[in-house]
């Protein structure tokens, strides 16, 4: 049995729950993160929160919790659960009000903390990669709803995932309105050419993730250039290699867009690299134990 | 109190809860409805569950309710709660499911129906029309999250309604990507020039109200021509009279756009018209009282 947090308590997570009156439900209003948890120890937990803020300035929600209650609660998230490796979900949403889309109809925002144990990937999964359809599913564009809010509005990727899984394939890559790649449905890609890294922008409409960000820092520290820009499927699909990055999977090599096979169709050298970069540098990014009481 | 219906039951609206594992919270992923009682009477209940049934297809949600059993939810509802003039919203969700982002994930849809009594709009609104702003954010191309789609992904609205509300103005005037009028954040919006009626067709990205098709038959039956159509802001600005329809308002004169004044300023007289012919045709779209006891 798993304990979930909802608004100021812990509960049981058969009895977790929140009015249907919830503007989190009713209109998709609000915003979250996922933090994921290494032997107790949160993975640049600062970061995730200050994204967390990000979104709730993008949304005009004033952000409940500080940082240090966002400690307290992720701490005892770990412990009442005994969390070695987990996702953690930090949800925030407009709250309970009446029947209608105005925000200021509700008056205090609802605050959930949940949490996923997390098994490993499958070593063959990481040794063949995964295969991307290139979906008719286009991104939301920066002008109507941003990817830079991580909301609960996620229709949009919801659609661009099952495209991909009615075709088979592991994710979606999603295009913008004006064709370029953005990202795939919970996941930012990369590609490489000549030994240099290339991944799309914030500008062409994508959640900047924290992996992105930490892969990015790890493939210059190793001496690897990284560009970001404006890149057409083409690119991918003449690459040497190709892959995601996300909380869950940190690095996981593409072999296959479509029906096109990527470099060798396995697992790229580049890709392994920065994968074993990231698993060496871990202990960088990750906070104190939870699951050891404080001395 | 309010009765409120979930998953088969009518609990007390304090008591009327989700779980928070419910994709409709996590994700926005599900849809609704809201249909107008009047005098106990739904209006056009039927096109509404076709609306639903159509938003269900479109997000891949086997549509969990037949026909027959909502006729005999509403009736319940409306006899509970005693509602002669109100708002009932029909809301299906994915359901329950892991944290992640495929529906897959979902085994049971969550159906909950509520219901909001409503008082007629002031007179002295009706009067003067209300104030549209053309915002800066764009409604959802059609090609990343169609606007058919009446979902619980409803933030591209909210945060247009933001930046309406943050400007005084009544309600928020959607541009699509090209710069093409859409519609207002829960109305469609409509033009009169020399007698004749335009609104923004479907493939401008819309949500086709009910009530927009009852105003362009009306507006028919009265030997109006209406024109469905790609219009620019200056259309509207330059306009005799607009006005928006929704389920709510039924039919609504815009007086002012940003700091332009349309026609005279006031209430138009085409759009009076038909908010008239809507009162006394009325009857046509009404079922059955779900008051009485039925024999």
């Amino acid at each position: 049995m798993m304990w979930v947090y909802v608004n100021g308590k812990f509960v049981p997570e058969a009895e977790a729950t929140i009015s249907v009156f919830d503007h989190g439900f009713l209109y998709g209003d609000g915003v979250y993160e996922a933090v994921r948890i290494y032997q107790g120890k949160p993975f640049l937990f600062d970061r995730h929160l200050a994204r967390l803020r990000r979104s709730c300035d993008l949304i005009g929600l004033v952000h409940p919790v500080d940082d240090e209650a966002w400690w307290t609660i992720l701490t005892e998230m770990v412990r009442r659960n005994c969390l070695s490796d987990a996702g953690i979900r930090l949800t925030i949403s407009r709250g309970p009000g009446e029947i209608g889309i105005d925000p200021g109809l509700c008056h205090q925002p609802t605050v959930v903390v949940m949490a996923k144990v997390l098994s490993p990937y499958p070593t063959e999964m990481r040794e063949r990669g995964v295969s991307l359809k290139v979906v008719s599913v286009r991104r939301n564009p920066l002008a109507a709803q941003s990817p830079h809010i991580k909301s609960l509005s996620f229709l949009n990727n919801i659609l661009a995932k099952q495209e991909a899984s009615q075709a088979g394939a592991f994710d979606a890559l999603m295009l913008n309105m004006d064709g370029y790649v953005t990202e795939c449905t919970t996941s930012n890609v990369f590609f490489v050419r000549h030994g240099q890294v290339y991944t799309p922008s914030a500008g062409c409409g994508i959640l900047e993730g924290i992996t992105r960000e930490v892969i990015i820092e790890l493939a210059r520290t190793l001496g690897v250039s990284v560009k970001e820009g404006y890149y057409e499927v083409d690119a991918f699909l003449g690459a040497d290699e190709c892959f995601i990055t996300n909380t869950g999977m940190e690095v996981m090599s593409v072999s296959r867009i479509d029906q096109n096979v990527i470099g060798t169709g396995k697992s790229g050298p580049l890709a392994h690299q920065l994968w074993k970069a990231f698993q060496d540098n871990l202990g960088r990014y990750l906070g104190p134990s939870l699951l050891e009481t404080p001395r």
